[in-house]
């Protein structure tokens, strides 16, 4: 029943968003009393924090395999991340908006803690990048505190525009960024 | 009065959330009645709209100027759009973070009008892109059109994390765009 009542209020808060949905409806939509609600979740803030922590604690679990896979080069974990980045905006465009646009409805506590998770996510990011320019596979002179920003910014933004079932598949969407990021556009001669 | 009122909400919107902000709020702040309210907006949602096209409209004219300007190559131009993007962020940050954030607040019809806005902007930075590959100075093989989603998002992202008053000017960051975009991070012998 937990997994039901997040379930279905992901499509809640994705088509009416978070501040517009009471728990009222949800459990209508459920066909459940509150105390059905209360009882998994002591209130609609802690049910966002848990979506949030759902989708966040899975990437992190993801990245992390990828940080320690040592059939892979740099480029590769570069690659890999951004892949599974697109592909989970692929598989879960709803909890994905949620999660990219109601944060700022989380309280201060549960923000923090989301905020903490985003920043590993980033931090285990950056770290690539960094062990990347040591192993002489990027340019020594990036910044990689700011292109982790800029990177994350790219593909997470994704979600936005990015239709799953249009022309261009998750895997080539993630190829085009990382052409883009290690060889830019400049024609060369 | 108008000004004032938008500017007030601006402030509202950002702290509490479109949603959660009342006309009552907003009045109050100022210390004015609901019917000086209704006498420049017929409601709260035609009040979003306006900042939303205040916002994008300002951004067009000064992109206008940029892709008349016959003293610039595409590769300036490309610089001058990244930076006009990232001042509007440091200069007018409560409102970029709610054209961002708030979009979804908006009805059918405005929020087709500002798609529209949206489109327009990114549609002309794409042109810059293609007429770049055209006169040799971008590589032929990108796709104007993803790369176009994909540089706006990473640019319009930095409203979620750039401090303009933190280490980093929007000049500066403008530069580390511009080069990544370019020059990418792929280490050259």
């Amino acid at each position: 029943m937990k997994e039901k009542i997040m379930k279905e209020s992901i499509d809640l808060f994705d088509k009416k968003g978070f501040s517009d949905t009471s728990i009222q409806d949800i459990v209508d939509l459920i066909g459940v009393t509150k105390g059905t609600f209360y009882y998994y979740f002591k209130s609609k803030q802690e049910l966002l924090r848990d979506i949030h922590l759902s989708y966040l604690e899975r990437l992190l679990m993801e990245q992390k395999k990828i940080l320690q896979d040592e059939s892979k080069n740099y480029k590769e974990k570069l690659l890999a991340i951004i892949h599974l980045t697109v592909s989970k905006i692929k598989d879960e465009g709803k909890m994905a908006r949620i999660v990219f646009r109601e944060m700022r409805h989380l309280n201060e506590d549960n923000l923090n803690q989301i905020k903490m998770k985003r920043k590993e996510f980033r931090l285990n990011f950056q770290q690539i990048l960094e062990e990347g320019v040591q192993q002489g596979e990027f340019n020594e002179t990036i910044r990689t505190d700011i292109l982790s920003f800029a990177i994350l910014g790219m593909v997470n933004r994704s979600y936005y525009w990015f239709n799953p079932d249009g022309e261009i598949s998750a895997e080539e969407l993630s190829d085009l960024y990382l052409k883009l990021i290690l060889e830019g556009i400049d024609r060369r001669s």
